[in-house]
Formats: structure tokens, sequence, C-alpha cells
């Protein structure tokens, strides 16, 4: 801790959220009222309200070892907005709530604040409330996104039909792969002063895993297009625990093809690197916060034309189960195996 | 841990939801889907929305030691609630966030539910969403609460104005002495096998440390009354702290009278034997989860006739600042001791 940084307590609750909020932008007419009172008060009209939260904990979602505090804050944002992206909507505001332990000063909070705000102005979403603590452990960062939609354009998990064309945007595995490289980073760097890790090349994955984005531009594009998915879900613990989430909830099976998924070339080389299976990764890996949708059969061309999106398989009936098909035509049941934070270690 | 409880890892992160959220029933018609997609849908018309969010940590909010699952559950929800009726709204829907540590079995966590799910029955509010994690300390509990209210009758805490009323609802610092209890019995019992604590006589003060409730009878008794405060605030840091925040955000000073204060004799015989100041307790201990608002003069008389709620002081110009006017008529400045997370121990 530097000299001239600030100690929380300093501050006590009321100055630190004060202190963080006091320049935060409101960028929707939909918000009437920000932080400072109970609740913020927002308006719709006669739009739909959807409203998703994520908890991030320290030492289970992310190591402070190797994520910066500020990419730290743009992640915790993203994740939340690319659940509302993933109901066709479109995110207006979010509230965060920090336990942070005695071991952070203000300018390090200061610094993860940062990181929100420039999720928030980049996304146009507004900061409304939270709730700031002390931990006795490490750093807890809960966020809630709210958003709106036309009633009626909401896309859910849930209306998949057998023959739809299963597409999913951008490329898989690049996170899982990006994780696989800080983490060996830094136990080489374990104990070495001074120890510069060699990312050259590898830009890509990491940030991909650092600095994910929201795909905005995917949900914008499709409604450009006329194009309106039949399910949808963004790929957040891995594209096979995602196919399963809509195979169950509109009761269809599927099938994908091993040589139709996106990949990226710095994940298969970083594959290829640490002698790892480049199609476990795309399936399994997960944090790609990309969007998996279904649409009928009859947008085939429409989808063909668009760019960063691929068509990876069908929709079954459910009695087919959900399989990949290999490139030598096998077919490989999907089991979810992305990942579980109840795992045992 | 009893041997036939059940292991979170056995059912992994999904099963747990699953098995958490199964016959959550819904009540309100302005929940148009609720959990098991990317976001929940939300539906209300012309009604503004409001959204509050509190997060609780163990060791820093609450102490497993003395505080059973399910009342914790119970009283997660309720300080949530609380915040939305302090704007004059009506809490619709929460989310419920969840890390649990590996010590909790699944039915320790339905445990945790029954209570959340108990508040959400008796104040009509549908679970509409949430995130299970594991944690690798204590257990985190993050909740965010929506209401509604029609436009233009939000109450904020910025309308006082000179001259109003200051009335607060039930009464004030019984929950302080409660936890005072529970901390003394706690450490009496520390090492006593078989230690039965003597509660007797000491319910109410105890009821309100670990089953508060949010005062949504005052909120529809005001309604039904014709009364609109013109500012609002739930006491949850304490009294002083409350009065602090009209204050600043209304721009205005205040005077309350220390022989006006609310308080149980639950409450002063506990003071008495712990050999506390009842006026601090009343003041400062917060967790009352009563309502703190102000009435225009007018409305003098309205006020006097409700039950359950106590004209404790009137609303001045600022410069004259907010103060404390005791017995002996001499004016003591108030100022926020309530609880503060970020205190240094």
């Amino acid at each position: 801790m530097a000299e001239k940084e600030t100690e929380i307590s300093d501050l006590g609750e009321f100055g630190l959220i004060d202190r963080l909020t006091k320049d935060f932008p409101i960028s929707n007419p939909e918000t009437k009222l920000g932080v400072g009172d109970d609740a913020a008060i927002l308006t719709f009209g006669e739009k739909d309200v959807v409203v998703s939260t994520d908890l991030l904990l320290e030492g289970i979602h992310f190591d402070l070892r190797y994520v910066p505090l500020q990419h730290l804050g743009y992640k915790a944002a993203i994740v939340n907005f690319s659940d509302i992206y993933a109901m066709n909507a479109r995110p207006r505001q979010i509230t965060v709530s920090l336990g942070v332990s005695s071991r952070f000063t203000v300018e390090h909070i200061e610094t993860l604040y940062a990181g929100i705000r420039r999720a928030c102005e980049i996304y146009s979403v507004d900061m409304v409330g939270g709730d700031t603590s002390a931990s006795v452990t490490g750093l807890v960062i809960s966020i809630t996104c709210i958003g709106d939609v036309n009633k009626g354009e909401e896309v859910r998990r849930s209306g998949a039909k057998p023959t739809d064309v299963i597409c999913v945007s951008g490329d898989l595995g690049a996170a899982f792969m990006g994780l696989q490289l800080l983490e060996r980073e830094n136990s080489v760097a374990a104990g070495q002063k001074d120890f510069q890790p060699n990312f050259a090349g590898k830009e890509y994955i990491l940030e991909r895993q650092l600095k994910p984005e929201a795909r905005k531009d995917i949900i914008e594009l499709l409604h450009k297009e006329g194009i309106k998915p039949t399910s949808m879900i963004d790929v957040s613990d891995g594209l096979s625990s995602e196919l399963l989430h809509i195979c169950k909830a509109s009761n269809v099976g599927c099938r994908v093809y091993e040589d139709k998924l996106p990949i990226d070339y710095q994940t298969a080389l970083m594959a290829e690197e640490f002698n790892m299976n480049l199609v476990t990764a795309a399936m399994n890996g997960g944090e790609d916060y990309e969007l998996l949708f279904t649409v009928p059969l009859t947008d085939h061309e429409k989808i063909e034309k668009l760019q960063g999106v691929k068509m990876i398989g069908y929709v079954t009936k459910p009695e087919l189960g959900a399989a990949l098909v290999t490139r030598d035509g096998a077919e490989i049941p999907i089991k979810a195996q992305g990942w579980n934070a109840f795992n045992k270690v």
C-alpha cells in the first residue's frame, strides 16, 4: 500500500459511496432517480422490464493475482449486460454492491469502479444504486442489471423448435485458453522477482479473458435484419451447458457439428501448446459471452450473410437428445462440463 | 453435520437452484417470467419501477452462532422490502444471490430459503432470479428488490420543508438491545455445554433483532388516511443517521425531543440492566426498520389519531442544524453514530 493512499475507514461507508458515485453520468431518460435514496426510481412506460443478477466472489470467480481491478470491474458489469442482451432486451441500469476487506484502499475501489463506469459509458447503462460494506474475507461484487424490451419482443430459452438452425456469435474457447495462459504465467512467476510474462501474439485470448464484451452489436444486427431468434442464451458456462439449457427449456434435442465450431487461431495455437483438446475448450471453456440462438430454417439465407454469426447445427425432436457430430460423423452426447463453482476441488 | 444431509457438490449449481426455487409461488401479475432464464421479465404498465439492493456478509452483518438460518433469510428479505416501502412504493419481486461455503449442506440452504420464502409469502413478493455460488469464505447474501409506485406518488428523502412535523412508526432501540442480549448470552455460553440462555420477558427485543418486520401496514394506513409524507426513509442505521440523511437531502435542519422518542419498556429495562444510555440506544442503535417521515403541519391532527405513529419533532431551516432537545431543554447536535461497517474495530 503506497503511503498516500486513503484508508476506507477514513471516509466511512457514506463518504465512500459519495466519492465513488459522485460523477456517474445518467444517460437514459428511463432513469428518473439514481443513487442517493432508499431506492432508485425508473420509468419504462409500456415496456417490459427485465432483471438479472450476478455474484462474483474472490477466490471463486476471479484471482486478484492476475486480474487488474479495473478489468474486473469492467467484466463484472459486462457479464450482467450479456444476460440482458440474451433476452433480446437492452440494459439500462445497474446496482453495484461491494464487500471490501481492509486490505483495499479507497484508491483500489476507485479503480474497480472506473472499470464499471467505463462499461456503463460504452453500453449507455446508468449506475443507480448499491451497497458498500466491509468484508472480513475476500472481495465480493454483486451486480443487478435492469433492462427493457418492447412487449412481445423478448427471446426466452424456451422457444426453439425442431429444424431451427442453431447459431453462435463470435468464437469460442478463447477466454478459457486466456485463463490457462494467465495461470501458467502466474505459477512460473511465483517467487521470481521482476518476472516479465511473455504475452506477445496472445493478446486476443488474454483480452477475451480479462476484458470481454457483451454482444450488443449482434442484437442490433439481428434487429436491423429483421431476424427474431426463437430462443437465445449467452455463453457464460460453456457452449455444452448452454445448449442443454435451451434443449431442456424448449423440450428439444440438437445436433452441433465439430467442424462448424468457430475457433480463433490463437485459441487453437494455445491449445496445441498446452496439449489440450481444442473441441473441449470450445464446448466447455465458458466465459465467452457470445450469444447462442436458434432461428427458423427460413431465416437460413439471412443468417448466412451476417458477419460474425455462424450456423453450427440444428434443433431436433427431444427424443434424439443433444449430440456433437464429430468430423468423422460420430455422435457424442453433449454433457455439461462447464464451469461449476460447486465442483469438489 | 448430520449423516444424511446432502452436500451441495452432489447437486451442483443448477441442481441446487432447481431444488431451491422449484415451488416458489408467483403472486403478482406484474411477474411475467420468473426463475429459469437469463433474466426475469416484469410488466408494470405505466407505473414507475423502484429498485434497491442490500448485501449481507457473515462476520459483518450477522453471526451464525446466534442467528438461526431461517430468521436470517427472513430478515435479509425484510430489510429490502423496508427500503421499497420507504419510497411509498410496494415491493413486487426479489432476486437472491448466495455465496455458500462448503461447510453448508443443501439442507442448510433450504432452511435459509424457507425464511426468504416465508417473507415473500407474507409480503406478497415474488422470487424471480438469482445466482448461487460456492464461497471460499463466509456466507454472502445479496438481495435486490424491485417494486412499483404510481407516477408522482413516490416519497423521496428530499422533500422535507421547515415547519413539517417529524414522525416515526413503532419504537426504537429494541433491535439494538436484542443484539446486546444475544451477544452477552453467547459469550456466557461459550465453552459451557448444554447452556440454556434465559430469554424470559425479553421476547420482544429478541424478535426485533432476529425477525424484524417491514412497515407495510404504516404505508397502507397513511394511504388510507390520505396522508402523503413530504419525505421518508427507513430506520436501518439508526434514527440519528436517518435524520441527517433527510436533513442533507432536503437541505433543512430539525429538532427532535428526547421525551417524545418511542421506546418499549423491554428496551428500557434491558438498557438499565446493561447500564447503557437508553437515548443513545434509541437514537443510534439501528436495525429498527421503522419508517421516519415528515408531514406538513396541516396534517398534525390526522397523525395524532394514527395508531403506531409518533410525532417526535419538527423540521427547521438548514442554518439551525439538527439537534436533540433533552428533557431539561438543552440542545445536543445530532451526529451519525449508527452502525458503520467500515469503522475500525
